[in-house]
């Protein structure tokens, strides 16, 4: 992946070749593996050798239908650790193994903090050679800390999304405040990131920048309101699936040419063994099985590329 | 540290002991470090047993003087690693080191994502056998995002720190978004936390709870304004120091006993050979003694304990 070409013109390119705009959440939580995966008691290493011998797997088989995956580093914070080996070192190679496979990955790491913090953040997963392709970052702490991630960024041809409008069932009572002028803090967010994420060297030839939004599937009125705030903002979208959004839910995120956003969906598509669409099946059929399903739901309710 | 004493009744009496209710923020940059950890270049292996032999020394020079120390995840995270060692493991060494110096420790990690992901970060950070006393975490996924955290922070004696206002210049044109009766969304969000927290089976006997509050120094009237909407919060305080807050504005922080927060410096103490003041001193000598200016400076604006 060089840093010549854009992030997002690299991420548009491979959703051409995949046909879909869908990204699969790689949430490695071991109780809810498929045998022989599910390593409950016993050492770290062999836990983690398990966990990572997952990854590699269902990176392979939604391959061929997804052109992003997007490790969720909370759930390997989570694992046992030993001396010589832990879950965040799971991460960083299932990452790059990702990559190795020509699939793009999103770091879903969440990161945020102030000024040089936020620096340390970003060289830590946007500087590192075999780090991801862009991260979520948080915005709450505003311009100077999202600043060092966008200048790191664009150094290193990666990009970021920050939180604008989260998909769980919370987010509307913190998200929803409202000014005197009806404008909500989440809107207000979203100018903030539309204006930090306009400066020319960080917009790609497909007009989108390297600066995105989170914006959750489960709210599609208010992804439709942030569709018009952030023109630039690719967006990111959970909350397909597990969480409940449809693939129409999903369609206010995009432009009028059904582009400008991924919808990203993980426990409906890697735990699909236990789901009773695809019950009987072996655990890598009902996951191949569901990532074609996934990619072929987000295709059906978009315009046909050109 | 039992889990049968609850955090905050801990931490007060730390406090006690050291008489002054400040905490040193452990920030390791490689390029701010003395001779002779500072080791620019070299094998990944050395640079951070020079860090964590730096940390572990920096924590005894400051262990007389302040009750709690907070390491910053963000600067481990951004350390080289090679196949032995990483500087998450090298974090995770310095938590447990300062826990066994008798130091409270509060994890900087500033953590945050919705339900199931935030269950996982609780359980790797405060569920870690030798973890951290409480940690920083992330409020703007609202009441679902939090609640995981207090759950595992109860079950291990634990506590969380809520950000509620930083300390940085680009907080204001964020955090203080108004609503129409003239609040502010920083408050929006304190009202949220004090909500959240005021849950008889998280408070001490201290009337303190478990979910503290990140409020910056740097703000002052804010804080005022917080210290009214969550009484039962201890505050943590960063901004003191190199941000440019002084003792002065961090006492509208505490309660009018002197209680209630707790005061965060990192490089103006753990840097402080690089500062004027303390020109032609050696390293160590620096450190000790702006730990105790610190303490000093903040014991001589609060009132007398009785």
């Amino acid at each position: 992946m060089s840093a010549e070409t854009h992030v997002v013109d690299r991420l548009f390119s491979a959703i051409a070749v995949k046909g879909s705009p869908v990204c699969v959440g790689i949430d490695p939580r071991i109780g809810s593996l498929p045998e022989p995966y599910r390593i409950i008691d016993g050492p770290a290493g062999e836990q983690l050798q398990a966990v990572e011998t997952w990854c590699r797997d269902v990176l392979e088989l939604v391959a061929p239908f997804v052109p992003v995956v997007k490790p969720q580093i909370a759930c390997f914070e989570a694992l046992p650790s030993d001396d010589a080996l832990s879950g965040v070192a799971v991460y960083t190679a299932v990452v790059k193994a990702a990559r190795e496979m020509g699939l793009m990955v999103i770091g879903d790491i969440k990161r945020g903090d102030i000024g040089t913090s936020a620096g340390d953040y970003a060289a830590a997963h946007l500087g590192h050679p075999d780090g991801p392709d862009a991260i979520t970052i948080n915005t709450y702490f505003g311009a100077d800390g999202i600043e060092p991630f966008l200048s790191v960024a664009r150094e290193t041809g990666r990009g970021c999304f920050a939180l604008v409008r989260t998909s769980n069932p919370s987010a509307a009572p913190v998200q929803d405040f409202q000014a005197p002028d009806g404008a909500r803090f989440y809107e207000h967010l979203g100018r903030l990131v539309a204006d930090l994420g306009q400066a020319d060297d960080l917009v790609g030839t497909s007009g989108y920048s390297l600066l995105g939004a989170v914006v959750g599937a489960t709210y599609p009125d208010e992804a439709r309101r942030l569709r018009q705030i952030m023109p630039r903002q690719l967006f990111l979208v959970p909350g397909y699936g597990a969480q409940g959004a449809t693939a129409e839910d999903c369609t206010a995120s995009f432009d009028p040419d059904g582009r400008g956003a991924i919808v990203s969906a993980s426990r409906s598509v890697i735990y699909a063994h236990s789901r009773p669409e695809y019950a009987g099946m072996d655990w890598k059929d009902a996951v191949r099985q569901a990532a074609r399903d996934f990619a072929e739901d987000l295709r059906r309710v978009l315009p046909r590329q050109s």
